[in-house]
């Protein structure tokens, strides 16, 4: 398994990607390589701190660098020598199996889309999320890949999000659900309404309708549908909340003091756990760190990478969108 | 300041709403009368718990009831008798001020759009919600009575907002906020765009552009508007949030033992300090509780309804929205 971090992507670039492949390579099988993209005096500059460097870490040189200011779908054409370009294209020649940013959100999206390719049956991908919750971990999507979505839109989304939880959360067969403003079918909005019907209809899917955003982290599904507007929201929303709350309780507590675990209640609010955010329905495996990533987040979405390789998760989803085309 | 009380409204009616009205007369001004309003034997077995009866409290004799399974836009035909019903049209009659009621939320709303009626230039009346934040509450509306808005009716929102926090929250001049997945005016979607170039152009509101999820819990705004699918969707998810880590914290923390002061922690989840939603642009005053209300909740709930009448809230939005309509 051969996976691609671009090493330039996060606010502390190249640094929190170095330390996060060295930690990945010292847990992950021996047979996994991380190729550094990015600039190869910054990385040398950083491994040099390192006693040992892992023999499954090389550097791919890469000149330029994508910042806030590019407008995501100009990247490709304008920035072709950056780590992210670079990057995504070794993937597709099939020089690598995945791929890793902390880099701009929109660039690696728009990014990934241009050279990966959407699968067959995916008019468009979407980020998916992992949510850590009060029991399992329950998957978002759309996180924010796309606005305005169509009723069959979420019908996708579904799917991609089903042999998600199937390959990478272990589920067996993953409850899909529709976040909604009510329970019953008929309630919400036009989109949420007609997507209602058309999940209902499709085979191949545990769909248990409708759940509200008090359902998520209640953990009542694995898998939760819905607009990348709403999703995006939800999430940055979700964020801020966690990040707020342990900063209030970290500032004070004495963990070793009290009765409660601590560390349970911040698992569940700690983000860098769940491992980056992959972009769905694209011929590849690409990963969306944030830019505040720790190491231990890009080290998370490494290992996550490395699952969906071993899994064939795309092969698997592309199966499964040929059966729902076929069907319908 | 005369408030009708619906006293068969919430999950512990009417032992709640007794508790709670006793509890405001008791901190409210002297010339506040609380009506209670619902099944007069039962009220009075309540009351008979109490060794003394404020004499602001009185019944008013209501024998039917709403319950969860009155589609709510039958209850004013169908339910005549119920005290929502009769609640409302007391208060419509100016035989009260305000009505307060931990009833079913679409049957409040609905009932009250029905007798009470929109405000000339409000198409459809919005639910607000105070938010806690780590500074000053922010409101957020539309919480849920809408979905599918178009761009006119979130300036409509924010003018209603805008009154709110100036008469409700002692805000001079309420920085109104877009919420929106980025912070560019072209981000988002059409509903967004659109939405940020009619509030941009409005005169009389202080437009800051769009905020996003994170932006809420760092008070980055005083009223942030959008329409009532994502709105309600983030308003489960928080309320769901919040509940999770207090019950996790509530558990096994001695508060007393700690630096930090986790009742700072408490109150910013807790919803029951802001007191109740308010159904925004009809012609009157409308709050509507949480079926789980605490006494508290119901308390501050009428100490919001108190507040609104005395300070002339909707003679205010009423003069603001004529302004706007006439300039438009």
């Amino acid at each position: 398994v051969r996976i691609v971090l671009d090493a330039m992507g996060t606010d502390h670039a190249p640094r929190t990607e170095v330390a996060g492949a060295i930690e990945a390579l010292s847990e992950l099988e021996s047979d996994v390589e991380i190729v550094l993209v990015g600039d190869r005096d910054s990385i040398e500059a950083e491994l040099s701190a390192y006693a040992e460097i892992p023999p499954g870490l090389t550097i791919f040189h890469a000149p330029d660098r994508v910042t806030a200011a590019d407008p995501p779908a100009s990247v490709i054409r304008r920035k072709p020598d950056s780590s992210i370009v670079v990057g995504l294209k070794l993937h597709k020649a099939g020089d690598a199996d995945a791929f890793v940013s902390g880099g701009s959100t929109g660039a690696v999206m728009a990014t990934s889309l241009f050279t990966l390719r959407p699968l067959p049956g995916v008019d468009r991908p979407a980020i998916g999320t992992v949510l850590p919750t009060s029991a399992e971990p329950c998957l978002l999507l759309d996180a924010g890949a796309n606005v305005d979505s169509k009723p069959h839109h979420l019908v996708q989304f579904a799917h991609l999000g089903n042999i998600f939880a199937q390959d990478m959360m272990g589920r067996e067969t993953p409850r899909i659900g529709l976040l909604n403003i009510g329970e019953e079918p008929g309630k919400g909005n036009e989109l949420s309404v007609e997507a209602h019907r058309l999940l209902a209809a499709e085979s191949g899917l545990n769909f248990v309708g409708n759940v509200e955003g008090r359902d998520i982290i209640r953990a009542s599904c694995d898998v939760v549908v819905c607009d990348g507007f709403v999703g995006n929201a939800l999430l940055k929303f979700y964020e801020s909340v966690a990040a707020f709350i342990i900063q209030m309780l970290k500032k004070g507590l004495d963990v070793a003091d009290t009765d409660v675990d601590l560390e349970d209640v911040f698992r569940v609010l700690d983000y860098s756990e769940t491992g980056g955010a992959p972009l769905l329905g694209v011929d590849g495996v690409s990963i969306i760190c944030h830019g505040g990533s720790t190491p231990k987040a890009i080290r998370n979405a490494l290992k996550v990478a490395s699952r969906a390789v071993r899994s064939n998760m795309v092969e698997h989803s592309a199966r499964e969108l040929a059966a729902s085309i076929q069907e319908s």
